[in-house]
């Protein structure tokens, strides 16, 4: 008999869906240019790693289990090879480090530790979405992890146009009442308030407030993802909408991707709202998260959060202190690919050639305005001819649009490779824009 | 403002399952008879693993990266800090892994690294189900990861009842059937051929050959889930129904949580289907699979790849191997269960009594039939007065029915543990029977 074959046509919609296809090309393209200076990944610079130190933050978690939790070799044992809790064990640490790093007071039992924020991204989805009736906002343009969440579980996103300074309080409430008026149960907006991805955006503190009594007045809750608050180039860190909430409107999506590093795949949804059974006893959202992990990974590796949980003790639970080398890396280099941007494209030219940026204050991208098409086949010629790579924006744009903008990213590359890069994308636009 | 509460109704019904609070209920009342001698939790023993050789497992895999595969300090830091493959990256080691423990030769490519065989259930179903029509056939009674993963993502489940060898060919045709006159198009079946959790059975040989032959008439797919495979009590090793494949019928979902340790969290799909896409090219389903992990964890966690990694190098590939004093552990514990089961229940006075058992060739799980409902009520009683747990079977079947069974799990007690709680347990059936 020969081997089976499946029909793509016939497999779940989300498969077929054009942002995985924009992914792919974006992915085999680099690995076609291997040489090209690329602004397109979003992931952390590696040299801030350490790998020998993995034993070590072991070692202090297994110190910390002994001589603060008091448990007994048999226990540490369980704790790092057994099944274990399904909302996780580091959840003291990581609140303890919430109070510290960004004044966020929360009980530790509203914590659930996840396989990465991708999964808290999952999970809270599924718990806040119980049918076709139920939508989700989301500012636009979009991280692609919030709507492939959605699609995953067949959601309705309505995209809400993000303003120059992100998320606007009344283009949530106007979508939400369009959505109410086609008949449709709007049930949680999803925004980066800080250092967005892709825009790069940090809403100022007077929007916050604003989102968040628009999101109280349209009874929608806030799904909250923070990966980036810590690298603005701001003196002051922003007022996360979480450390503001007053009841229980915020759902907190946090990452140890960055500020730790990715390959743990640590993340954590904190989920204070009270949730109502049906005997009229109540509970913590966060315990209905958890049903629903032991339903799509059980629990999260222990090794995974020994080592980060290793790295919390180490450094007193306080990650903003242990990241100011990384802060001062990703400061330097979107400054200086902000700068580059400036030389390329002087002021007096810049209209007639019709390129424009966003200057968000910090994080790892920036959005520029070309006048040309920055499509999949602009990049293969920006890769081909220039020797850069960028990601084009339309693929964020849920509504449509982001036709003639892309993405650059300067947090993989070194600060010499900024440089190299904003001159070889100078050339490239100046080729396109027929300049 | 009061804080926010939710209404359990409103959210999604998965979180209503009845299952969940069975397993709720379980959980409560372990912890509140901690005397108790458990015969509920289906984990592996604890004896069996050593914390301390965590960093030696580290160091194994990173000499395996830098010596066999030629890696760079940079690239093995990255290897373990970075984001990594979606679809992993100890393929290759898993791979070598099944040729030498189960026969199985299968392109290292058809293979996508999952947080626990859990996640890759989630994969699998959420390729394979687009609509409201596709229907999963499952063996019945059940394991809960999988009809949870279904409910998660509203997919309808049609049980199959088991026979005493487990799931035969004649009763997956008549469903399948069934289902399609009902206008459906059954997708899969899912089953455990060896040592089933619950029922514990294993397939003979013929009934596997003749599930193969049921699913190519039915079109069906087979999603072979393996947890179990090495603690049969027969001298030779089943063949699993993915050795037997010759036309990719089966995705065989592997797990390393009782070969390695369940912490890690580490198990994988192999899903070695063609796909055709729209425009005639092929690709593999597990490229498919990788799409869908992208939306759920983006990529395992590299800490527990390069843990497990470590001890398939450390055991030159062969776990079956290295699981030897575990084989002989829990071959032990179930043979002296059922052992003690006969000499509780000697054979003259079993027929009155009402009580009888099935006889798995090994596994975790033995099912026993009682003259009773063992309901939630039946255990608490057992819990308080005779100081033993079980799990009741009723929840693991789908069509209703194993009101009068209960499961009994030998893998997590000592020896010693199994011979005194087959004692409580004779005492709680006799007292509850009316001996």
């Amino acid at each position: 008999m020969p081997p089976r074959e499946l029909t793509l046509s016939d497999l779940h919609g989300s498969l077929a869906d054009p942002l995985l296809d924009a992914m792919t090309f974006l992915n085999e393209i680099t690995s076609r240019y291997p040489d090209a200076i690329s602004f397109a990944p979003g992931r952390p610079n590696e040299e801030l790693f350490s790998h020998e130190r993995i034993p070590e933050y072991l070692d202090a978690y297994i110190a910390y289990l002994r001589n603060v939790c008091g448990l007994s070799h048999a226990q540490v044992r369980a704790a790092l090879f057994q099944y274990g809790r399904t909302k996780g064990q580091i959840h003291d640490l990581i609140a303890a480090t919430l109070v510290n790093d960004e004044g966020i007071h929360v009980d530790p039992g509203a914590v659930v530790i996840t396989v990465g924020a991708q999964e808290g991204m999952l999970l809270t989805l599924r718990a806040l979405f119980a049918g076709p009736r139920d939508v989700l906002l989301v500012s636009s343009p979009c991280y692609v992890g919030i709507t492939g969440a959605a699609r995953l579980l067949d959601i309705e996103v309505v995209p809400v146009e993000e303003g120059v300074s992100g998320p606007e309080a009344e283009a949530v409430r106007a979508a939400a009442a369009r959505a109410r008026a086609a008949g449709k149960r709007p049930r949680a907006f999803y925004a980066v308030p800080d250092c967005a991805n892709p825009s790069g955006v940090s809403m100022p503190l007077a929007a916050r407030h604003g989102l968040l009594a628009a999101a109280a007045d349209e009874d929608l809750l806030i799904i909250e993802d923070n990966p980036y608050g810590f690298f603005t180039t701001q003196p002051e860190p922003s007022a996360t909408l979480k450390s503001l909430d007053r009841d229980a409107t915020v759902i907190y999506l946090g990452s140890f991707a960055k500020t730790c590093f990715p390959g743990a795949r640590l993340g954590y949804v904190l989920a204070d709202q009270r949730v109502v059974r049906a005997d009229g006893s109540r509970g913590l959202l966060a315990d209905e998260l958890a049903k629903i992990k032991s339903m799509t990974t059980v629990n999260t590796p222990s090794l995974s959060q020994a080592v980060i949980g290793g790295m919390l003790v180490t450094h007193n639970c306080r990650l903003r202190e242990a990241n100011s080398a990384a802060i001062s890396f990703y400061r330097a280099n979107i400054t200086t690919l902000l700068g580059e941007l400036e030389r390329h494209f002087p002021p007096p030219g810049r209209p007639r050639l019709g390129v424009r940026w966003n200057t968000p204050g910090g994080g790892f991208f920036v959005v520029v305005t070309v006048p040309f098409l920055a499509d999949d086949k602009a990049l293969e010629r920006s890769a081909r001819e220039h020797g850069v790579l960028w990601t084009p924006m339309a693929p964020f744009y849920l509504g449509g649009g982001g036709g003639h903008q892309l993405r650059l990213s300067c947090s993989y590359i070194t600060r010499a490779q900024v440089v190299d890069g904003a001159a070889r994308l100078a050339a490239f636009v100046g080729a396109a824009a027929g300049a």
